[in-house]
């Protein structure tokens, strides 16, 4: 199984930015607990970061055929891009909706996500946890 | 640890209802699962439904001092009760939300939680496996 | 034929509260014109009141394989129980909404039914004829 | 007792039009139905159909002194003429506003009734029965 | 004069419940206030508590004729619940609707009172005090 | 105690303007009541009326120094001064928003207050009777 | 000075409609005393009415060459009809707005017009005055 | 007939401010028209001007016994002003609201009016005529 | 091929009105340029204008059978017919809406159409060549 | 006459993604379309194709100078973009706002366009052909 | 060069007022840093202070043909005071809109300001430097 | 000092680019008055500019450790941009929005900013001096 994780912008100040709201892990660290629970899991990951949201809907474009599944943790580009929606819809690869903090903790404007509607769910507010839920809910659907 | 599971309104009819939304498990299925896997992870889990929301809101008061965490699928309640909200704030135990179908994906109404602003996460559309992730981001913070 | 009418919270005090809005009858009145009508008709009715939500909820969800039809006077649950609404589509039984009032006459709050989207009709307005003409409606959808 | 169903624009198409959600008798079926069982009730009706808002606004202008109740199936207009609601209140003769299909379950323009606050009830959802019911509705109010 | 005092949900955790919204005295310190200042104003005074807006509904049933005035705190169910107002004005007795904390400084949805408009007055911020103020209103109109 | 008795627009017409809704009490009437309640309680009150939202404003910045505590009845300043609100918050005076009428049974801009949210608590609809709760609310609230 | 006065749907049935808010005179008695004033004025008046929406729209497009001025009481088009707006934007002949009631003592959706923002002016209020002032507003701009 | 004409912020600088909108007559101007045209009906004028919300209203409060009625254009007040709202219901006399310019014609903040639910009738749009019919309005309604 | 060329209120003034919005060609000269251009195409066409919704919906109507296609330039009635909208549901026959300006550079109103949800497409504001973009789109949609 | 088409993003997947929506057809395939009807029609044509917003802007703002006229599909771009308004205003080249699919048959948020108040026009609906229909109306305005 | 710095209500508390938010400055103090910095630029300055709408408005209108540019922090008024922008419309003299704290970092009722439309710029944010930004803004416009 | 210049899509058509709304001036003569005024006050500044949303956001990062203040005319992404608002709260370094035109002047849609909540200050409306008045912001707050 391979599965794309990508970061939206500003994700790259992990573990500098704001830690009260996201956490005191910069992105590699969390990149690292990824890839090693991962490879526990037997599956394997690719993981990226890009501010352009047009970059991010080219990640998409580029996963069809390469990917099994999307995690998709488009910070600020969650709750406006109808281009990352779009982007979901036309390579019809599963998409997992993931954020560090609770968004419905916070502005107003957060609650609102362009892009729940066509994920296959959503993890919101377990920190760089989240991206290990979304791991196991990706690689392990039918355990237990 | 000691997780206490509670599920809202309609949530007994699980595995006769609308299965292309809700899945085809039985709720006893489904805390079958979470027991096994409880079990695995070293918790000790409670597991209880009820259509009303005042016996919820009790068994949210009744946990303190019980129980650790709370996972929370208030179904039809999630959008209108401030109850249940007024109840996870007053007495303190960290709460996760959940859903077994993309709330996002539905109608307009249900993209609204009344609770979410009080819990921890939010984990929506992962059928019965939302209670299995919960229950991993629970117990299995700090693993990995 | 098997009829369950469920009347919803304070729909126990009719004939004494506000008969301007509501008419002079009493429920256990309403309820016998009901029967009476019912026999002649062919039907078998049960007839129940709650001030409950989560009781209403519960006992759609029991209608089921014992009732043909819901004849459902939500009372103040219709504008905002989205748990009712999930119990009917559980269910999966055909039901019809009432009121004694021509709710549309009343505040803007009453206009909206969060149960008729999935009710099959709605009957509102004609006092304790709305039982009746719900009666008819259900019988004998295929009469003349 | 005499009774004026007035039918509003594109209800002249019944029967070919969308079956699915008006049904697939024709308008000319529905009225055999409605005189039918009028007869039976030992009602007099009159049954008109128009396009044109204004006709119909001159219809129950001119069903004063000749008519004792109005059937009105707006159609389109119900969630938009300001003038049938006015013309409702002038002549003073107790209206019923039916629907054949459920518009609670349709687009959210259809849930709006410019009609509905100044008419007795509103029957709507259940097909060419709504007609009949209101026949019932207005005959037989003390009926039982 | 014989007065009820009406608590809704989480009301019986006062004390313990966020203090510095609620204060920190219990539901049963603020009921032996209430009870001395009564007894010193030959007032009657009963005092209940309930999690469930049915049985809250219930009891405003039950005061007719018992009761001459409600004092009701409804707490979270105050901002929707259409049931407590519709018992309200069926019952016909004089209802004081009162809070803890000045609602007004709090989330936006707890600034709409869906009781407030069937009540003869509001009180609301003066914590325990706010009870021995409905009192005072009740029984002492004509005071001074 | 020294408190300061402010009055809003049109209060000085109080017992001649539309006495079903404010009372037929005078405002003088009124004053002479809060007087005589005061010097049972061993307070100090001062008591003015003006139409002018500035002269309102000033007063309350006047107030610093000179009063423990603010008893407001803006009247239809309530509804939009902002002006108000920050004298309120400027001179840091616990202010207590009353209210003649139940605000919340009439018109729909009278149910917003741009000021309760920088007061301590609020009472409305006890008639002049308000003022004097207030009075007993700031001189008394570690009563009994 | 040729002014043509347009009366819309239901008018037709003044002194009959509901007296109370249009006053007690017929269409015809207010045309005469509009004959008679505009006589006194040296005026020249047509005066119509319809309640058709597209009958209106076609006497205001073959006013143009005909006349000096249109007084236009649009009654329930006047809060929804773009035809009749445009209708007088394409003719470019300047149009009074009237009312028989004061519109904004009533439902709100009777404080917007669509037609207000094309015409010279507003009179709304001052029952089969409206249309004497209009009258006068036409021929005696430069008067005095 | 004894008439108020009172003229709200910035009329003094009618002829002068913004002609294309205004017009080109002074507020003297007016006033001498309007005194003018008041005697020739035989009616006693008084007509002032401020920029102070506060002074409008105690005006129209001294107006009380003095006047018959009152000519308002309350300019920016109008569209804001609760407390003009509140003064011309408190003293009862019969208020016409006017402006100079087709208030509908521009921003849509000037569509909405505090005062015209309270007021007889409303004039809008005739610039110095405005004040002329109401005058006429005011003296004539039973005329011809 | 059989096309309907449908024009709604007002068009039958193109040329004489407001030409900076919609062009100087008269409605006969576009209906000349149809002519001709659909001559060249092999296509036949009905060219048709009325001021009246219910006659529209007629035509529509009266289009099954004898049309292939619809070209419909609804004008006014585009923002608010819901009627139109029924009719072009009901006969099934794909529809063209086309507006000779561009509806999106106006009045706000105008953005929204009732009718483009059940056309084939929109073609706005090419002036008369919005008619033979539509005749082409009609005739020739597999062409090149 | 030399044609800008520009194309944003998600386009590069026609064919591939969704066809029901967007038809079989790929972008390389429209674009031998257009270059084929372009040279029949004596224009030259550029065409390309981006996911990012500010290249887009960029491409508009070199258009300067080199292209009479620019097609835009601003896919997902369309609803929320202001930079790619602000670059049609500030080039001044006449463009046209084009879709595939009819937009106003999809999501809510599909409805709203940023750009069309600054395009000289907006097809939508017919697939390929909206690009022909397009590239017509651009060089053909005075044609038949 | 003569600029006129008015300022709103509740201005005059600067310095003791709510520190963290307005600074520590008096207005005194924030006066003295104009005059001096003015008099450094070669301009004459006045500044005043109200707590009046119409007082504001009256100094406004005054400044016509006395100033030549007027530097305006409204306060509270800012965002209702219909009055105080068609003061500024009115007189025509260019005037800048200042705020000492950012105002939209704040409760979103201050982020609509009702004057900025009519005024040549705004600057917020800067505490008593607002007042010298606005000076420099001001004499300086060609500088450099 | 340091400060950073970031100057959004489309400010590189300055000058061409609708000079009545932004002035005659290029982008690159803003750059060396900035330039030059920042010499006089002893400031270094760099100045760029970009179309593309990430590659804006990407400046602000790196801005950190490098610049003390950075200067915003995030231009069309103003109103839209969370992925520059978080930046902005990411780096931690003061920021001062700035426009050209006065944002409140024009379209609703460019009066609200996702980022003004999160910068220090505004300066909108003064042409090329906005970008000197910020600067005299950032260099000189303790000037005078």
């Amino acid at each position: 199984m391979k599965i794309l994780f990508l970061n939206g912008p500003n994700l790259n100040l992990l573990g500098q930015r704001e830690p009260e709201i996201y956490g005191s892990l910069t992105l590699a660290q969390i990149e690292a607990k990824v890839r090693k629970h991962a490879a526990k899991l037997g599956a394997e990951v690719d993981f990226r970061q890009s501010n352009s949201e047009g970059e991010l809907v080219s990640w998409i474009q580029q996963a069809r055929g390469s990917f099994d599944l999307i995690v998709l943790n488009a910070a600020a580009y969650t709750h406006t891009s109808i281009a990352l929606r779009d982007a979901i819809s036309a390579v019809g690869i599963p998409t997992i909706e993931i954020h560090l903090s609770n968004v419905y903790r916070r502005e107003e404007f957060r609650h609102r996500s362009m892009i729940a509607p066509v994920c296959k769910g959503v993890i919101s507010g377990f920190g760089a946890n989240s991206y290990l839920l979304a791991l196991e809910a990706a690689v392990n659907d039918t355990r237990k």
